[in-house]
């Protein structure tokens, strides 16, 4: 007889399955972004000889694209190399019946994956494409403007309050930053001597940045060529594939009072009068229900300690079906906030910032993001 | 024995049942966006009892929201009011057993509709949504802003080509619109007293502009709220209950010289050296193949002719399965345009233009759009 009651069997099994299913789109990244390519040479192929013609550059590129998703799937394959170990709860080890059989090399067109087990793949490698994307906002040079936009108002609220004169040893200072993505924002706090704690739930994320913190050790080592998915409102073929290096400042540099937790934010963080700060970037709009969240980030601060908050109320939740999402707008998420207990600081809108924007391209996206600052009471 | 061909009479058939989806899209608008409504309600109503009360303002914005519904759902009606006598070559009359027996006032979450098909609907809703957010951008004062951006440059280079002072009877000067939407662009050259004819292919722009041009005769005659559908990034409720008044000026005021045709750009401008003008604003990446829109427009201009266009290079089949798309970047687009013989004489780029933006929400969208000129040459 088992010593694990039937529930968690399940949710283990399920966590395994889920964990497979990204490690599985990882892999799958090159064949089904080449598959995007082979398309358009395909069409291209059958137009008549004249307009072939006059596609004979942008072909070119085609072939040049190829060379791109394998400079992307080298750091892909760094990516998932070192998961296994990543979480002692989980066993990775992989059924080949699980997998369909579906190895690297297989002709992702005419191997036995069902079609809307392909539509499912395409949407995962879609978040590894999202992933190569954060790599750049995060850890790239490239990165920096957006970096600028996002995280200097919570790194300069942080140093506001507390000062490096009066806070000679910072480490007794706890920050959660909740949603922490590939982690430069916690990193970024860890590395001003606070004590960061960095937490999240995608896989996707995690893994990458499990690569990133851990297994990065030389300015610029590698290169990604983050706008190669990219078909569309480009001015040049050069332009879909520019490169980009990282780290810009290697990760493994700053280790000391800085971690990173894996899971869902409500499920990880239950202890109340915990922390000194939450800092939180682009991240209340990716609960179903936000109300949680501030009441959460309310409990597990300590009394007098502050919230930061900077983004968009852009609801992840607010489509999908048979999901729940409520949708405050921000007049009456303020209200919530106040009524949950919390002193508004500071508050600042259309605070323009970028979310991993190709900046060649011919449509750009542009939030007008909420900035606040709040207090829990001292009693 | 029938006297029409066999493949014209599914041709026919075809068209028939297109039709008939693009009105039921109109007829179900209300019920379907009611429902999102309603989730919303649900989603509320099974929260704890503490979140309920947080979020009475918001529910009353819902009841709200409904109201607003009623409003658009009013202009809806009126739109396809006059569908069943614009077409002569189409067969209106509606068979009760294709509709399924869905007519207005069937309880959409209850109706037989199979769950494909009523995602289909929904998807053909979400363009009725469009529809009347084109009426504002093209009909109301609100849209004014994007309207200046767009169609501006285009006037303008209408009036120094042909300056009234030289041609005092601009109605000889034929300049056709295709993708001509609601029609503003193409009324507003007409209202400058050229020959002006607008083609668009979308049933659902046609419904609109036929209701438009042809039955609104009052200044702010009628109301829409454009944004009631958008739920995510808000910062006030009052802002996703915003409405609009239109027509800015009544369509109707200023017919001669004008016309709008309904068809495929390609099938329906076949005849060689017809215009002296094609305007064409957010339409070339429309093409499943650009280089065929390029070759027409050349074809179809009068030796020393002029071709005016404006917009990025969204390329609107790019990620539709089974169809032919191909997405030159600008640089390789103009390449083609010189190579099918016309002279470029002006090009800028990076022309900030917004497309249908609401302009109050956190999340905006902004095109670096190109605009160019270019002539045939003149033997």
């Amino acid at each position: 007889m088992s010593s694990i009651p039937a529930a968690d069997e399940i949710d283990e099994a399920k966590e395994r399955a889920h964990f497979q299913a990204v490690v599985n789109a990882f892999k799958y990244y090159k064949l089904c972004c080449l598959d995007r390519i082979h398309k358009s040479e395909k069409i291209i192929s059958i137009l008549p000889d004249l307009h072939q013609k006059r596609l004979d550059k942008y072909r070119t590129y085609l072939t040049k694209f190829k060379k791109c998703l394998d400079v992307n799937n080298s750091v892909v394959h760094l990516i998932i190399k070192h998961v296994d170990t990543m979480f002692e709860n989980v066993d990775h080890t992989i059924d080949p019946a699980e997998t369909n059989g579906t190895e690297i090399g297989c002709n992702y067109n005419n191997c036995d994956i069902s079609s809307q087990k392909k539509h499912k793949m395409q949407h995962d490698v879609e978040k590894v494409q999202t992933v190569i994307k954060n790599i750049v906002r995060d850890w790239s040079e490239a990165g920096a403007a957006e970096r600028e936009q996002c995280y200097k108002p919570i790194l300069d609220e942080l140093e506001a309050r507390y000062p490096k004169q009066e806070f000679i040893d910072r480490s007794h200072i706890k920050v959660l930053v909740p949603g922490a993505g590939l982690g430069r924002l916690a990193w970024e706090i860890a590395a001003r001597g606070f004590s960061c704690q960095g937490n999240e739930f995608s896989l996707f994320m995690l893994f990458a940045s499990n690569f990133l913190l851990n297994k990065c050790h030389e300015e610029n080592e590698y290169t990604v060529y983050p706008w190669v998915h990219q078909y569309v409102n480009h001015m040049t073929s050069e332009h879909q594939v520019t490169q980009a290096t990282f780290p810009d400042i290697p990760p493994s540099s700053h280790q000391s009072h800085f971690s990173i937790t894996a899971g869902d934010f409500l499920k990880v963080y239950k202890t109340a009068d915990d922390w000194e700060c939450v800092a939180s970037c682009f991240f209340i709009d990716c609960a179903p229900n936000v109300i949680e969240f501030i009441e959460r980030i309310y409990e597990i601060l300590k009394p007098g300690g502050i919230w930061i908050n900077l983004g968009p109320l852009l609801y992840h939740y607010s489509d999908m079906p048979n999901e729940i999402s409520i949708e405050p707008p921000y007049d009456i998420l303020m209200d919530i906030i106040s009524d949950v207990g919390f002193e508004i600081l500071k508050e600042k809108t259309g605070v323009k910032t970028k979310y991993a924007q190709n900046p060649n391209s011919m449509l750009q996206n542009e939030y007008n993001s909420v900035y606040f600052v709040c207090r829990k009471p001292s009693s």
